[in-house]
């Protein structure tokens, strides 16, 4: 294997089909061994209103309770997962869809917080990693959803972002220095901008340094905060490359990668 | 591998959670290689109903179009998959669930009919009886949703009592006379009844030539015919025995299988 890549895609890349067309069709010439982490996209929201589930948030933070972790498995495992791999299948890839639970890949441990209780919703506990380079090594492209599982019969909503954060470093783990991995967040804009709003101020190279800065400052989104979190986890736990780019500049990816930000710990 | 045992479960026991979890224990400790495939249930109907989906039944048939497919993909491949292999993965079961898409696992074509349009309805043309045994070599059990692909993207909803058929008359293909091949068809009746409606009037063996009378006589409940022609067409087709039965008998099968109906061609 000369390289792995673990590619993560947001919802708002799914929920635009031709967008999301393209993304398979740049997973297809990849050329590469890769794994794709899906996240969700408005699929569930709607899903849940047209039910008239109640989405419930605490302190910023959406609660899973059972009805919402039935939103979330039905959609993330079954709607759009499938579409993933059936949209591969076509691309003549060898696809095979899977939550945490599946093949035991992700056990998760149910969140404890002193206060709040998120509902189901999981830490990541272990990584099957051997398993999943087993499957890469048949050529079967693993295509995980957002699941992951307690060992004990009970499903668990995990951040997509992390699972691809946590999957690219325990790979780094398992395969040392001899194959590099990288890690690349695909969604809708060019990269991490310099510039709220400002498409063509993307940061080519972002250090660690100059993204606690943009933090401090309020320079950044508050939803980039998790994912360059993640980001920079995945780099400190040996992930050789990590970049956030724009689902249309994954075709342009080569093995020593600058699509979109590169972020670097140096 | 001393045998192989394909299981099908009906949406019925699917449905009633003592009995689901009866099937799962008893999976757990069959004690030979399985694979495992289940049926829908109330759950689509009940989620079509409450989305306002109409069901379009045309000559007493179901029709799948695009918003049903999407439903029984949800339903299916999402929460009734996903919960059976969270189930058997606290029973110290390695799961594995896929679709049809999955691995390319079944490829199907989309059902031609000179005059009605089922809609996304497919007619399996392939299995990868290899990779299910590679699968099985691992230690991972297969645990199939009804639904395969057309390989050019589609997705297609695919009869559970046919995908089962077909799955053990294409390993008992592959494997030849060196390992038998048994298949179990699960549901919330004891067997064939003799008598409607009286469940102390199970078939213990039913011979084909039994059946076709049945059939003449309209003793025979019309949603058990299309399970009793997959299974005898499953004998035809060199599968070592064919058993329909309680999901509660499950636990009794041994290699030399006699629970609820056994059919015989002879």
């Amino acid at each position: 294997m000369r390289a792995v890549v673990t590619v993560k895609v947001g919802g708002n890349v799914l929920d635009d089909d031709t967008l999301c067309s393209l993304l398979l069709d740049s997973l297809a010439s990849l050329g590469l061994p890769w794994i794709l982490v899906h996240g969700g996209g408005k699929c569930a929201t709607e899903l849940s209103t047209r039910l008239g589930i109640q989405t419930n948030m605490i302190d910023g933070r959406r609660i899973t309770d059972a009805a919402t972790l039935d939103i979330v498995t039905m959609v993330y495992a079954g709607l759009i997962n499938k579409r993933l791999v059936a949209g591969l299948q076509a691309r003549g890839i060898n696809a095979l869809g899977v939550t945490g639970a599946d093949a035991n890949l992700i056990c998760a441990r149910k969140r404890q917080h002193p206060t709040l209780d998120y509902g189901f919703v999981g830490d990541i506990a272990r990584v099957d990693v051997e398993r999943l380079l087993a499957m890469l090594h048949t050529k079967l492209y693993p295509v995980i959803a957002p699941l992951t599982h307690d060992g004990r019969g009970t499903l668990l909503n995990t951040n997509a972002d992390t699972i691809a954060s946590e999957l690219a470093s325990s790979l780094a783990t398992a395969l040392g220095n001899s194959v590099p991995v990288h890690l690349i967040y695909c969604f809708e804009q060019p990269g991490v901008l310099r510039t709220l709003d400002d498409s063509t101020s993307v940061i080519g190279l972002l250090t660690n340094k100059e993204y606690e800065e943009l933090k401090r400052s309020g320079n950044i989104t508050r939803g980039m905060i998790p994912k360059l979190d993640n980001a920079f986890a995945a780099l400190r736990r040996g992930v050789t490359s990590v970049n956030i780019a724009h689902a249309r500049a994954l075709s342009s990816f080569t093995t020593t990668p600058s699509i979109g930000t590169t972020l670097t710990l140096a």
